[in-house]
């Protein structure tokens, strides 16, 4: 019997990237195109065409990111703010629609076992992903495997709480303070508009600090400090070997990563805080694609 | 072959309590003393003593749990405040002591596998607990054990940061706004300190809240919510299934319960907020006990 492949799709706001993903990791054909937005059936037909698309005979399982915390009791979406599949029972009619088996997680879930397979965290057993992006997303790599809780909604990490009683979260959460508030893109974003203008977002800010800019490295370290808080957190519950920093806006970690590291110091605990390693991603844009891809291999084991 | 026993030691900062423990957390006999704390020698000297009072042919191993992070590599407590142990091999001085296999952990672990196996979390597979003492300890059972990190020195619950550049934790550590700044048992003596006098403490303030006291309620409710933020965090971390409450303050939870559970269900996502159960630990004074004497079980297996 030849060797069996998934498909990888990482459903993103605008863009849908997928690929044929060998249990190694190794890529071997994507294919992208714009998220369809209007209707969950018109989503549904654009996963299929999709997966029609790179479909061969090897291909016996797909696996599906999306950015959404996921109840993986139901297979559903809990929230979805960006893409039509709210309270979807996406693994049941994507099983349907594709006539294959499907794995569905959470996106940055799936970044976290991409990176940790043949990404920046590779050989660790206990890994920490943040994604910065929109928000931040979080998975978590605990004693060599995926860590998904009771109902597979865990490791929302952009959701811990940073300042208690503090700004309400963007968008649908009606929490406090919490994490993403602080250091994701959208935080960068607000900055921006507040120093160069309301058309301003995240680009401007990290160039203009990579230009000098004193405002724009003065706020990049405050978020840094933050970064840095909530790291060490991390570091005092999971006494982790690495944070793996990806995401959008974590190309601007060389940036972020020295007042992160200064905070982190001070807020984490020996000997965890001396023996973490952080790492930025080094899987880019791909890491939720090979991810989704490597998850949908569950579907295909015992 | 005889049933295999083990003898459980529970090391707090005053006192000893130690007791021969069934596979199935079943107390035999328990053996309390003053903790001698002199020196290490000392400390090593009451230990044999204890183990002797309790020894028989069936005892097979000892666990100790103790105030401390521990480091699992070399055996050893990073920090020791109450207990002259800080960076003694007190697992290799141990096991020369006493003649028997030792495991060392963290007493809140020790409470935690307690709790998991016999307590108010028995049955679940993913449970977070929480020791409501001088600070806040942390143990974390995930997919059904004991989560340690890669050190041994995760779970470190009470010092994840609750208020960005907050207070300076009390004693050792260096962190800023950590969560047991805010809901420990010492937290709770300083608010009575202030609303009492100097000499009033938590007890003080627990039994004025329930003579309905109005500064004392609003306090406790003010700890409350702290909690309940503290708890929503690991809500979206951890997606569980229980929090277990202990601890000597923990005896507090009735008052603390209805703020914590308001601020939780803001601060934390579905569907892990709608799942979560937080519960009163069930083991008293006996969990760090019992719980050393279960993890001193490992030594026996394999």
């Amino acid at each position: 019997m030849a060797a069996q492949r998934t498909i990888g799709i990482d459903v993103g706001g605008t863009k849908i990237l997928a690929g044929v993903v060998e249990r190694d990791g190794t890529v071997l054909r994507t294919e992208r195109r714009d998220t369809p937005v209007e209707s969950t059936e018109a989503f549904l037909a654009g996963l299929a065409e999709v997966v029609d698309s790179l479909r061969d005979d090897s291909v016996a399982a797909v696996g599906i990111g999306i950015p959404s915390t996921i109840d993986q009791r139901e297979g559903t979406s809990v929230f979805s703010v960006h893409v039509p599949l709210e309270g979807v029972p996406l693994r049941e009619r994507g099983e349907r629609y594709l006539g294959l088996p499907v794995a569905i997680d959470n996106d940055a879930n799936a970044a976290a076992v991409a990176e940790w397979t043949i990404g920046a965290g590779r050989g660790t057993q206990h890994m920490v992903m943040l994604t910065l992006g929109t928000g931040i997303g979080g998975g978590l790599i605990l004693g060599g495997r995926l860590y998904r809780g009771a109902s597979g909604a865990a490791a929302e990490l952009g959701h811990m709480v940073l300042e208690f009683d503090g700004p309400e979260c963007r968008g649908f959460c009606t929490g406090r303070g919490h994490f993403e508030y602080f250091a994701s893109g959208s935080a960068a974003n607000e900055v921006a508009d507040e120093l160069f203008g309301p058309e301003s977002d995240s680009r401007q800010l990290v160039a203009a600090a990579r230009d000098g800019d004193e405002r724009a490295v003065g706020a990049l370290t405050q978020m840094g400090r933050k970064l840095g808080a909530g790291m060490a957190s991390l570091v005092n519950i999971f006494d982790p070997e690495a944070i793996v920093i990806g995401g959008g806006f974590g190309d601007a970690l060389d940036l972020l990563l020295q007042p992160a590291m200064e905070t982190l110091r001070r807020d984490a605990l020996p000997p965890g805080r001396d023996r973490v390693r952080i790492l930025a991603a080094e899987l880019g844009e791909e890491a939720g694609m090979v991810g989704a891809g490597l998850i949908a291999f569950e579907k295909l084991e015992g």
